[in-house]
Order: structure tokens, then C-alpha cells, then sequence
């Protein structure tokens, strides 16, 4: 992992929650959707195919261990998790919480509605409960 | 897997290329992206973190095993993977081959062209091709 770097755009739209075993775990500034992306810290990925067995394995506990928190959270209507990277190449995992009443609802959130930054106050409160629920320090 | 059935809105929209041990292998009839879908076949299933963790694993391993057989049949530009089921609630993957110049990119391929069957002898012959690399009878 020594010569991973967080891409600048996905720095740029985050708030850094910490790192698991494999995986930094970001929160997407976002205010329409509770919103965190797991990315890998391998350099030069792009794929998730590109991982090896244990590493692929690794990376279903951790977005599992993600998604299971921010429904526990959120009390969400829906998840949704994907790898699509088709702008940002390094690979990255979405796990969004969905409701039937937020921006974007029935369709996938990209592009959808603009991004609207967190209340400062709201948005430290969500990372504490995020970064408690998930377990990280 | 006795009470499993696969949603009608899938069977509408896709032909069946056959099973893996965990998850049905479905071709969407959308002739702008060479684009599967895997179904678990397993009753009563929204999300991914509804599986145990061997399901999981398994799941992993049958979408890695696709997406590397549409990414050698392709030679596409990106995979999508993706878990939405905001519309069709039935747990599916989306696995799909993205190219630099199809329909949609860079944007994810949900809402953004209608969609285009395939002329049935290209459909015959991309679904023979595709149960061959995946390894379907």
C-alpha cells in the first residue's frame, strides 16, 4: 500500500472517515444522500477484477460491513453499491442510502441533483455517528 | 432455491443465458452495451448484505468470473458493476461493458438511451459467445 494516493477529485468531494484493513472509507459532502465511498489502498487500480481472491473477498466484507452501518443508521429505503468509475478511474465503491423521498429516487444518484455541501455542524455529527457505527477511531 | 422466481420485469427485458452455482446469468436485449445481469437465486432477496458471508463470497466470485469473460469478449474500455434494485427490487447485479463511444459515457447507462434490441442473428451470436467464455452449457 506504500505507493497508493487518494485520488484528488474523490479527496476533493469526501470527508475522510478512516481506513479498515483494505479500504479508506470517505463520506461524500453531499447533503442529499448518506453517501460513502470505499477505496481500496492498492495503487493503480481501476478494476474490481483486478484484485486478487482474498483481496476481492476483503472488499465484500468491508462494503458489507459499510452498507450494514448506514442502513443501521439511516434507516434507508433501499442501498445502493456500485463500481462504475468511468470518470474517476481509481477504483472506488459507492455505498449510497436511498429513499423514496430524497433527490433522485427511483433513478441512480449520479447526475441526478447537484451536490449540496453539508451544514458544518450536521455534517461533523454524521461523521462521529458514522465513523462510531462503522468502527473506526 | 425451491420458491425462487426470477421477476417478471427481468424476464421481460432479458434472455437467459443459465446458471451459475449461486446466480442466474441474464443478457439485458439492449443492444447499446453489451450488459448482464445475475440474478442469486435465492427467495425474498433485496440486497447483498441479506446473503451470509460464503453467499457473498460466492456472489463475488461468479461476478468477477463474468465481468472478466465480458471484459475478454469486448475488450471494453470499463466494467460497471452495480446493486441499485431501487425499481426492480429483486436482488441483481448489474455487470456491464462500457466503451469510450457508446450511448451513454461517461454517464452510468441507467435513463440515458432507450433501449435498442438486438437484430436476433447479432442476439444469437453474442449469447453463443457468451455462454462459451462464461462456460454455460
Amino acid at each position: 500500500m506504500a505507493d497508493w494516493t487518494l485520488h484528488a477529485q474523490l479527496a476533493a468531494d469526501t470527508v475522510n472517515l478512516g481506513d479498515l484493513p483494505l479500504s479508506r472509507v470517505l463520506m461524500m459532502d453531499d447533503a442529499n444522500y448518506p453517501w460513502l465511498i470505499l477505496v481500496p489502498r492498492k495503487a493503480d487500480l481501476t478494476e474490481v477484477i483486478e484484485l486478487d481472491e482474498a483481496e476481492q473477498a476483503q472488499l465484500m466484507r468491508e462494503v458489507t460491513h459499510v452498507a450494514r452501518a448506514l442502513r443501521e443508521l439511516t434507516a434507508c429505503d433501499k442501498l445502493n453499491i456500485a463500481a462504475l468509475g468511468n470518470v474517476v478511474t481509481q477504483l472506488h465503491v459507492h455505498v449510497i442510502a436511498r429513499f423514496r423521498h430524497d433527490a433522485a429516487w427511483p433513478k441512480p444518484v449520479w447526475g441526478a441533483a447537484p451536490a449540496k455541501g453539508y451544514e458544518p455542524a450536521k455534517g461533523e455529527r454524521i461523521t462521529a455517528e458514522l465513523r462510531r457505527t462503522i468502527g473506526l477511531p
